[in-house]
């Protein structure tokens, strides 16, 4: 996507060869920096702190234990992991280098194109909105960042919607701030006003009063995991829009590239490892100052304890369809095998 | 309730017989400051400003629009200006302030006395919960503040919280955060802090996850206006909560002043007014630097627009009871005219 009119990915490999450029995520939106990771250290802090995020990143074999343990919900970083290792094991050692990033560098690619599907087979269900509302921007909520920021690039809950805006649909978004990292009013709001797709901000707590309303046409949003039954783990907070949806007839779709399907889980909500990270991202809340300074903020009393957790799985039954690079799937262990009969059948 | 020792109300006639002394509920939970209102701008600027919250304002005749205009979702604002114009209209002049007086604070003795009925209806609710329980604390999910701060003292959602925890039973409170003034995490788990009542703030994205596990046995809100058949309007995001509620069998309750009763409203959804608040509710936070600055600092992109819809309104069919000073209610037209006959014949 661009940034400023240049051609952005999320995550690059710097000329050296060797070193992995970054987008600095957790100064968004206030700066645009870009970080060069250089070690194990460097990479396991950049996904932990979520300078980085979604599943492309490159690992080594010696490093898997340490990248996967920074984000256990993430079922795509394990992925990714294991994809790079199969790359390396049994090959040379000094052939491995080579071999980690050349895999690496096709799982970035496969990622870009497994959302540019996923955005032709969502912008369909856009368009059949838009042509029942007759030159009325069609209403989609999303909640959390599955935009291009979370990818390599295109995004998975935003590429419908980037799709159908380039395509000239009039769209609308309305974004979950997402509490308590807010990666929707800072990274959502950003990328979508960057690429000129219009959006307002809205608390967490809103979207349930705008679909009684019928003032939100779809939801579309990403998953960190979906089990082999449909069941959809997701930023905190999905379960709840999830409802209100179901609630009052608003179709909620989740967008995911395959590698997010956990067909060795099936009950999401007793089986899902919950991620709960550090409190102060609760307590505390940064951002810019009218004079331009960045600064962060206490929002709690002294004193007063806080919990963080950081996901909650939709059940599959207020999910009306996944839309994956191989079309839109009902949210069923039927509707998951027909379309991946070759990864259906037993582990991943 | 005490603050630092000392027993506090919200509002207060100062020693003049004539200003209004008032908590400043805006720079809370970092500073505790008392503000004295002395004429009809102060007032409406602090109901306005949500400097002081709730219903019990003292007013006069010639400025009940002024007043009411300030928050047009608060239902029991209105009852109170209007029991202050009652006393005051058909008597001669000079009679008037002193009338007005005497009426305001009949109402604000009247609150706490109702407030505390609240809180022994409600008090055997979370008894029989404690009872099953056998000594794990009571975990009650809250939504915004209905704390002693949105009354003139005990509170509504909070009055059967605070009866429990004094008579020794074990309660624990998930406070949600309450996005975009943060109501919540600034004032409920402030006054509960105070109170020594045990208390975790989390994002309001995380009640539906902790119902899911079993982690929440009860929710108590407070509320803005109950119409004739029950709905409940109350702070934005309550919807999402009693819907979570009623997905996982969670008991969902309404504690409510009688005032707060609309008996001229019967669709919640269809005919509540929804206040639309600032902006900058949304696009800004405030709290404390770690050097114990206040600052407000924004959080969402330059450009980006955002929408402040302050309440929503839930359905009588997730409520599982109305805590009154008159009992616990079945949210339902029945439920209210049973206990209410003379109010429901029709009106207010």
């Amino acid at each position: 996507m661009k940034v400023d009119g240049k051609p952005t990915r999320t995550i690059w490999l710097e000329a050296d060869g060797w070193s992995v450029g970054i987008i600095d995520q957790t100064v968004l939106p206030h700066r645009f920096t870009t970080l060069r990771l250089k070690t194990l250290d460097d990479m396991a802090r950049a996904i932990k702190t979520m300078q980085v995020r979604g599943a492309s990143d490159e690992g080594l074999d010696r490093a898997v234990a340490a990248l996967a343990a920074t984000r256990p919900t993430a079922i795509n970083l394990k992925w990714a992991l294991d994809e790079v290792v199969a790359a390396v094991r049994n090959r040379p050692r000094e052939a491995r280098v080579a071999a980690a990033y050349r895999r690496a560098a096709e799982i970035a690619d496969e990622d870009v194109a497994i959302n540019q599907a996923i955005g032709r087979n969502g912008l369909k269900l856009i368009q059949d909105i838009a042509a029942r509302k007759t030159g009325e921007p069609v209403n989609v909520l999303t909640h959390c960042n599955a935009g291009w920021l979370a990818t390599v690039d295109v995004g998975t809950a935003t590429a419908p919607i980037y799709t159908a805006h380039d395509k000239g649909i009039p769209v609308h978004v309305w974004v979950d701030e997402t509490r308590p990292r807010n990666q929707g009013a800072s990274l959502t709001a950003w990328e979508l006003g960057k690429h000129g797709v219009p959006h307002t901000v809205i608390a967490d707590n809103t979207g349930g009063h705008l679909m009684q309303h019928g003032m939100v046409d779809m939801a579309i949003v990403g998953t960190d995991r979906v089990t082999a039954q449909g069941d959809v783990c997701n930023k905190i907070g999905t379960y709840l829009k999830a409802l209100a949806a179901k609630d009052n007839n608003v179709p909620f779709y989740v967008a995911l590239p395959s590698p997010t399907i956990d067909f060795a889980v099936s009950d999401g909500v007793a089986e899902s490892p919950i991620e709960q990270r550090g409190g102060e991202e609760q307590s505390t809340m940064t951002g810019r100052t009218a004079d331009g300074r960045i600064e962060t903020v206490q929002i709690v009393p002294d004193g007063s304890p806080v919990a963080n957790y950081a996901f909650d799985v939709t059940p599959a039954r207020l999910v009306t369809g996944l839309i994956t690079e191989r079309g839109v799937l009902k949210a069923s262990r039927e509707g998951l095998q027909a379309a991946f009969p070759e990864r259906a059948g037993g582990g991943r």
